[in-house]
Order: structure tokens, then C-alpha cells, then sequence
């Protein structure tokens, strides 16, 4: 199928993933104790698929670009491994041009994942756009992609297969587990 | 359609959009901490709806009006900058009168989002009613317009585009971000 | 419908509404916190249920029997204003046994909600029995009901209103809100 | 039917059944506390279903298998009565050989539970594998049965019954509690 063959095309072509958090991540949901600190629920899916995503050679960089602030974010991405973190952000498209120059990629060397209007002028710019199933309207008019997922339930680690598979990184991924 | 035509019709008229919490803003779900601290998960859509709606003019107010009283809800309406907090509330008519003494408004222009039963006398007099798709069956059949999403899953968010759409607001706020 | 009027004259008779805990009056979570505190995650709807059913006169009894043994739960039964409360407890049927003996209520005077295997006796035994929606196959056909939700979802006040119309109450309640 | 019948008689010699934690006994959430405190949230479910698998003679043996470390599950994996307890696990194979050393079990006597493509050599060489109906495609191609539940829902507690209807031990538990 066309579509499909040009998504494994800009698939090929990733050197950087970036995705928003909430939303993407997570489900949305926002948990705050009464001492202000801000719980979010993860999935073990998207960490497993970062692990992969980091055995891939030459190494793909990570991004998360989000426009809260929050320790748990913070410690979350130290923990993955998260090349560039962004937090209280109010120009995606400004950060990303910063981790852009910084590693000398293209924009169109850039997968992006977002849920939401204010990841519309991103989405538009990168060179692969992916959202979560649960996404706002708006959104999923403008990707390349729409996830089987919702966020919080293994988008990132859905992507992160489509960028590996597309790479003729994933069977040798798989075949290590399958011995 | 006749139907959809009249509620764009009543949402050109809010100035005030208020709401449940329990059920509208959450799922619904209680979590009790043992030292009696109470915890509820929220949506981040949500949140992202007041940020956009705080960005027409005339500004509109917004309140939220609940039967409970938690430390929680008092510092998420804080942050979410929501002008009138009512929690332990018997009367949610009583509640909303007040309101509208101070801010000269007309009930007529007031939209409210509630879940249950303590909810119909509110929905019944307001101009513009909505509920969660997992109302309860009585508050359905009172109702201007039934949400497809479940509490705590974006029913403000969608009726804040619902308001910003009608009054003309929304696409201003889209190609704010499509640039 | 023959099946449904007989559920509505069993349900008129109740004096004592029983349930068991996990799987019903939530999804079955079980949170543990690493100082050994339990946490569960409840549903307004059923605590509206409760506020509205204490209203009945002659006064409907409530009890929680559990297997398990949390201070959470005493809590939050004690919150509710739950008549009788067992943790703990080996023989669900044995418990039920003393509360009627004290009430000096009959059997066939009970309605009792349950979700696995433990419960099958004490369903059997009652006047009223029901389980949520995702109870384990062998309750289910146990059981003079099966609600339309799932445990922690509502079911309690699903049972609640059952008992409240099947008495005539319902509508009295309503209208009350109605006003 | 055929297939079915195989799995029974799989199931019929187990005598160690053994599971991954996260995406198994949890829907795969992670939720971290900001002192580091790792919380999960388990079933209710699964819980029962270890009660009786313990009551069946001769006694099958437990284990859990993880490649993350947490306290939680130690305290969850304690409290249930987990036999062997394997955390930060690289080789998923390698623990599982030392576990049938010690008790002298073969591989086809063992029964695994898995979700991701880090359990699919484990989920090759035991008699009897199963995943949740929500793990990874790859998985699935691999086991024996896809549960009709997903992670976190009751799988451990499907595979419970599976073994024990297939011994005929489920029977007597059944009647035990219709008495």
C-alpha cells in the first residue's frame, strides 16, 4: 500500500523520536497530592520499547517536549534514558529547532508524537507525525499515522517498532529473544 | 439539523460555564488516603479547555459547583484559574443564583455540565445543559446534549469547543496553532 | 416481563442491603503502599446510592462483608454510614447469620451483591441476589440479577435504585430534584 | 476440539506455575511516587485465584519472574505466599532452570505467563504458555492460549481455573463454597 510504504520510507529516515508527554505517555490523567507533588501513571510497554530503541545503531536520539512542569517527569525521563527533556514549554517548534541544532539533524529526520492542538505546528513540521487513537480531531488531521493505541497504553512503543522494523532493526531484536 | 443548530444557537449566549466536579471533571472515582486525604485523577484535556477558553473576549466566567468538600478540588480550581468554587453545596440552583446576583448574569446564558440526579433541578433551569455519556439515565432525559465522552474523559473540553465554536473562538485559537 | 417482576417483588421486601467489598463496591484494585497501606479506589455513584437510600422509611440496613481486612475500608464504611461492617471474615453466611439474628430480619428480607466463588453460598441463601457484569461465570448463574455494570462502576447504585422503585421511593426522590 | 483438549492435558501435568509481573498481574501501569516509592496496582482476582490454587495436593509450585526490581512486588509476592521470587531479571530462561533444579520439576511440567518479547524464549520451552489478551503480536504467536482477559484483569486468576479444571480439583472447590 502506498501510504504505508512512504510511512516506512520516513520511518527509515528517524534519527530523532520526540513525543509530548501527557496524553502520549500517559492517558491524561493528572494525579496531585495535597503537598502539591504531581503523580503521573506510566506504562511499562513505552519503557520496554525505549530499551530496544537504544540497542539500534547508529544510536536514535530521544526527545520529550511537554508544556507542564513536573519532578516526576523530570525523574522519569533520567530513569528511560531521554536524551533532551522540555518541560513548561510554550513553543514546541522552538525546542525542537534547539535540540535540532545542537545534533545537527534535518526536521525531517525528526518522528514526532502528540495528542493535542498545541502539537499541531510540530506535527505539521516533522518528517513523521504520529498521534494516539484518542487524540483531538484537529490533530489527527494533520499525521502521517494514527496509533492503535491510546495514549498511555504503548503508543511510543508501537512507534518505536514502526521505526525499527522500517530500520531491518526489529527481527534482529525479536530473534534475540526468540533463541 | 434543527437540534444541533439550536444548542450552537444557546452556546453563542454563555458567559458562565459551570460544572460538577465528581463524575464531570473525574470518573467518578473516590481515593482516600488513610490519613482522610482525598485524591482525584483529572484530565489534562480538561485543563488545556480552560487554557483556551480563558483566551476569549468578553471573558468567560467560569464555576464549579459540588455536593463534596476536599482540600483537592479547592487547589485544582486554583490552579486551573476557575473564579467560583463552590464544594459542600446543598443547593446547586441556590449556589448558582448567587453567582449570577454578582456577575449580573442571566440564567439563560449560563451552561452547565452535571452527572446526576442532585443535578437535574440545575440542568432543568440553565440554557445551555450537558451531560457525561455515563450519566445517569434520568439527567439524560434532561438534557440538552449528551457527551461522548465518559466523566473524566474531556466532557469539559468538549464543551468548551462546543461554546468557542459557536461564538466564532475556535478557529482563531486553531490557526494560532497551525502557524 | 415474568423474570423482571418477580426481581422487583423480591426487591420490595428487602430490609437489609449486603454486599461484599472488592469486585463490587470497586474494580478489584488493590493498591498497596510500601508502608502496608491499602488503598482502593471508590465510586461516587455508589455513595450517592447510600445518601439516597437512608432516606427510606421504613430505614433500610446496609452491611459490607469482606474476606479481607483493611482500615481503609472501616473508613470509608463508617463515611457512608454503613450499619454493619465484617473484615475479615471466613464464612460470609455465618456473618449474615448474626446481623439477622440481631435485626431479627428473614433471608428472604436481603439483597446481596457479589462477584467471586466465596459469595456463591450467601447468593444463594438471600432473598435478592445480584453480581456486576465481570463477576466470575459460576456467580453469574447464581444470581436473581446481573447488573449492567461492572464492580466499582456503579452497581451498588444500581441495586439501590432497584430496591427504591420496587418500594415506590424512587420517584419520590426524584422529584424532590425534579423541583 | 483438539487444541483445547492439548491444553487440557498441558495443563493437567503442571505442577510450577510461573508468571512475568508487570503487563501479567498489573495492566502494565507504573505509577512513582516523587520519593522514589514504586506502587502498582494488583488484582483481587488473581489473589483469590492463588487461595485455592494452594489448596489443590500435591501443592504447585509459584514464581514470579521480573526484569524491573521493586519492594512492592517483594511485599505483594510475600503476602500472596509466591513460591520463587525472581526480580531484575535479565534471563527470564536461566532463572527458570534454577527454579526446576531445586525442585527437580521438567520445563514441560511448567506453565508461563508473559506479555512482551522479553518472555518469548521462556514462553517456547515451558508445557504450557499463555498471554494476556492484550499482550504484543509477537507474543501471541508464540503461546499456547491468549487469555480472554487483559493484563491486570484477572489473567493469572484464568489460568488458575484452566489448571485446576484440568486436574479436577476445581469441581470440589466450587462445591465447597455452594454448600
Amino acid at each position: 500500500m502506498k501510504i504505508e510504504r512512504c510511512i516506512v520510507e520516513k520511518a527509515r529516515e528517524i534519527r530523532l523520536l520526540a513525543c509530548d508527554v501527557d496524553g502520549v505517555l500517559t492517558r491524561g490523567e493528572i494525579i496531585i497530592l495535597n503537598n502539591g507533588e504531581e503523580i503521573k501513571v506510566w506504562n511499562v510497554k513505552d519503557g520496554m520499547g525505549y530499551n530496544e530503541l537504544f540497542k539500534v545503531h547508529p544510536r536514535i536520539k530521544t526527545a520529550w517536549i511537554t508544556g507542564r512542569q513536573s519532578l516526576q517527569v523530570e525523574m522519569r525521563a533520567k530513569n528511560m534514558g531521554i536524551d533532551y527533556l522540555v518541560q513548561d514549554c510554550m513553543s514546541k517548534m522552538s525546542a525542537l529547532k534547539k535540540i535540532l541544532e545542537k545534533d545537527c539533524f534535518n526536521v525531517s529526520e525528526v518522528a514526532y508524537i502528540g495528542d493535542d492542538i498545541v502539537d499541531i505546528s510540530i506535527l505539521k513540521a516533522v518528517g513523521l507525525s504520529i498521534c494516539p487513537m484518542d487524540a483531538c480531531g484537529e490533530v489527527k488531521k494533520h499525521v502521517d499515522h494514527v496509533s492503535v493505541f491510546n495514549g498511555g497504553e504503548g503508543v511510543v512503543r508501537e512507534v518505536i517498532e514502526l521505526i525499527m522494523k522500517a530500520k531491518g532493526e526489529w527481527g534482529k531484536i525479536l530473534s534475540s529473544y526468540e533463541r
